[in-house]
């Protein structure tokens, strides 16, 4: 990891939760409502609300569907205790088989990704193609399926949340963070959406440090990071590259060097530069508003 | 209604095609996809998509559940076979009901709104008061229920209309008008939401015009718009105010003259304005984009 990316977690914390905390009396709210996942990014965000707030104001709801990981829920559990937020476990398999999501040919391709999962981690390359193809929008009909499929259930978590949250007059929390926004692996309307995203002006090098600075249990700083929403793929897999050289890249294209000194400085080779620089153009569209003649 | 909110129909249909076509190709898609919704803005959206298209490149979704009225359907099914455009008709019921929607207490009070619905009719200041609850987030417990009830149904259906979309590489068009979005008579993530909204510039007013020229069916044009998320309400109805006071006020508005200006040009009380003020600011906080410290 590049120096530049390192943080200072008490700054970041002081700064994070008057954040947070304004937010839910500028909306005239009783709290928060988010997802927690059992991974970093959602662990970090409710353990900054229940310092913003008081845990009792903050409001997990557990997500999980078929072919979530068990062990999503029971870590997600054990930290929603462990902070005496209150939580809520909601499953979501049959409204996701009322939509036709497990019949939708998605199934038969997470089939198909799982036995290429090997492969995929022994050829980075191929994983960056299928993401540059996941971004795109333009790649086969198989494909496409398959994309509509998990977005699908990111979006489905979003709707339980707000439901949540609205019929409790609480805000929404988005966890999504720097990385992933820039990168575009989020689901518009989905992961990205709420009333706050405390944690999205950090790279996930930056949520790793502040997550231990909060103290976070050892098994989900560990985890590996996944979007749990099929055959167990995690996100580096799926990106083709780890956080740490992403991370990396995306600073240092903030300084505008040639991609020869980024990929130097990152610990990486051009190629790597390039396929960073083109993720994130091809993902511009999803991070702007909605288009109209207003 | 005042003479301002008068549009030259074919200067707007000249501006609005090749907005729809343009963010098409920029995109990459193969079409576009709709939620129809048997109502005015919906079919006007279609009818412009089809002609900037061609009909074949328009799908067109029809999202009926339980509380829908039995000619939204119809209605939107006859319109679809007009125009030629592709269209799909997805019962949202089952999946809503194991959302648990339908137990939340918000059909407990759809009974309770189909009683009052008289009430409203006759007393416009009573559902000027719900609208302004349900716009301040802070009503009581009951009414928090019922609000995340219809606001739950308007997201499934976005959830619907993108796995079709984005199965099937479309880009998602919102039928938002300019009325809805300035009163905070919209769905954060639901109604609001697509790649376009291609009359977000037009009060519901200039929308009609623009149907009317279109040639819409005279049973679209001549249906008093709803929500048609339950018990027959009406869009007027639950604002408290025809579409004709609240387009000519918020028109009015933007030039900045006194109350009593505005409610003699709009033929309506300053009460009448003020309420319109109130609607915009609260609901100023649904138009905002998620805050993060990016």
């Amino acid at each position: 990891m590049i120096a530049e990316l390192a943080i200072d977690p008490i700054r970041e914390t002081e700064r994070i939760i008057p954040f947070i905390a304004g937010a839910v009396v500028r909306a005239g709210a009783k709290g928060i409502c988010l997802g927690l996942s059992g991974g970093l990014d959602s662990a970090v965000v409710a353990a900054l609300c229940a310092r913003a707030l008081s845990p009792e104001k903050v409001t997990a709801l557990l997500l999980p569907e078929r072919d979530s990981s068990p062990d999503s829920v029971s870590d997600a559990r054990e930290f929603a205790e462990k902070l005496t937020v209150s939580y809520r476990v909601q499953d979501l398999t049959a409204a996701l088989n009322a939509l036709g999501c497990y019949e939708s040919g998605g199934s038969e391709i997470v089939r198909l990704k799982s036995l290429a999962r090997g492969a995929v981690r022994l050829f980075p390359k191929a994983a960056r193609k299928g993401y540059l193809a996941s971004l795109g929008g333009g790649a086969g009909a198989e494909f496409q399926k398959f994309v509509a499929f998990y977005r699908m259930k990111h979006r489905l978590r979003l709707v339980a949340i707000y439901r949540e949250a609205e019929s409790r007059s609480l805000i929404v929390a988005s966890c999504a963070n720097r990385t992933e926004f820039e990168t575009g692996f989020f689901v518009r309307y989905g992961d990205d959406s709420g009333e706050i995203a405390p944690i999205k002006h950090l790279f996930k090098m930056q949520v790793f440090q502040l997550g231990a600075h909060l103290g976070l249990p050892e098994r989900i700083l560990g985890k590996k990071p996944s979007p749990d929403l099929f055959a167990g793929m995690k996100d580096e897999e799926l990106m083709g590259m780890s956080y740490e050289k992403v991370d990396s890249i995306l600073f240092l294209l903030k300084e505008a060097l040639p991609d020869a000194a980024i990929a130097s400085r990152a610990g990486t080779d051009e190629e790597s530069v390039r396929y960073v620089k083109e993720i994130t153009r091809l993902s511009q569209r999803f991070r702007e508003p909605t288009a109209s003649l207003l």
